[in-house]
């Protein structure tokens, strides 16, 4: 099954890329290539046209476990963006490895196992579970930029 | 030396698999293989049975530093049982690569390298130094999921 | 364009390695060497003596944004001191791949970005822009060892 098809099916449109916000530089790669390897740099959530996306803050407390979820998913599309501009297509991607799921946790908030499988299950609805296994982690940070409530990085494998 | 035989000289049983709480959904595989890679989910410390175990909380105010460090060893036995599931056997392991050690850290509490010290030693203890040798890094995370005082994960190369 | 030769115009000496403080033990190396993987350990900033130099404690109370991106430069300059000893020479490097940049943030400092920027832009400085593309995250962790405002690992191929 063609992941690109799949996304088709699914009704999904990727996210135009990053529009950087006012004043700020970020001086690395959306994604690495290194051999096989596609290594994704940390993502939040955007909305079509590229811009960081809301609601912003604390989950668990400005953010509720939903719209949380929500993020993770909308994080893991704007990864796809920028790893089919990097690749060419999502065809290419033979295995994924690992997600590193980093919740903006609100004191005493710790369902972020739930907010991050809003990108896991996105993942394995358009890669099914053979390519689309992974390993991951789920955590609580103290803080994440411009207060985004979820930051994912990755990596797959490509041919 | 084999890292089998010195688990059994060790007097060490690994964990069974983990027992899910009632109502979690993990969408993601414990280990991931690409290549000669197990690159290996976050694991928590189990008890024998498989039951995420405490003490549960902040290390450094709920939880002792020997408490947690302990609990850092649980957590890599359970991370080695599910590698053999994963590859058969503890023998095929040639190389640790990383681990990442993530502290639940109470305000101030800065010990994160003794605590993660629980996993290095075991590790090594079972593994020796040379296929043992890791890079690691240690560091205090907001909140982890159902209060665990540590969660770590790692990769290895095995033939 | 040699990454030693462009440290040498550059006027940057690398910092000794780390000397321990008192009772400290961390049983796994600073580098490690898989293939032609080298996975950099979580490293802090250091003076040129190699002890771990402040200033101490959060950024954005205790540290401002200047001195934690200094920090982030001169941990960058300790990961490759570590790296120089592991391979030899910084020329065999082919490929920077990853960093993942952890600030000790104070609750609502979420420039994490700007911080690490410290790191990416002594490494672009040193390796350019094709060998020195690279992945990256940068997110505020809870707590450090040591108090430190900023640890990065990372991972580079080399020839």
């Amino acid at each position: 099954m063609s992941a690109e098809k799949r996304l088709t099916e699914l009704g999904i449109v990727l996210p135009a890329p990053l529009k950087l916000p006012p004043g700020v530089r970020l001086p690395f790669v959306p994604v690495r290539v290194v051999g096989r390897r596609a290594v994704i740099s940390g993502h939040g959530p955007l909305d079509g046209e590229g811009n960081i996306c809301g609601p912003f803050g604390k989950v668990g407390t400005d953010v509720s476990i939903e719209q949380a979820t929500r993020s993770a998913r909308l994080t893991f599309l704007a990864m796809l963006a920028d790893l089919r501009l990097c690749i060419g297509s999502l065809d290419r991607v033979t295995a994924w490895v690992k997600l590193l799921g980093m919740v903006n946790a609100a004191p005493g908030f710790n369902e972020m196992p739930r907010v991050i499988n809003g990108a896991s299950d996105v993942l394995l609805e358009i890669f099914g579970p053979e390519i689309g296994a992974h390993s991951r982690s789920a955590v609580g940070v103290a803080e994440l930029p411009w207060h985004i409530p979820v930051e994912i990085e990755a990596e797959c494998e490509f041919a």
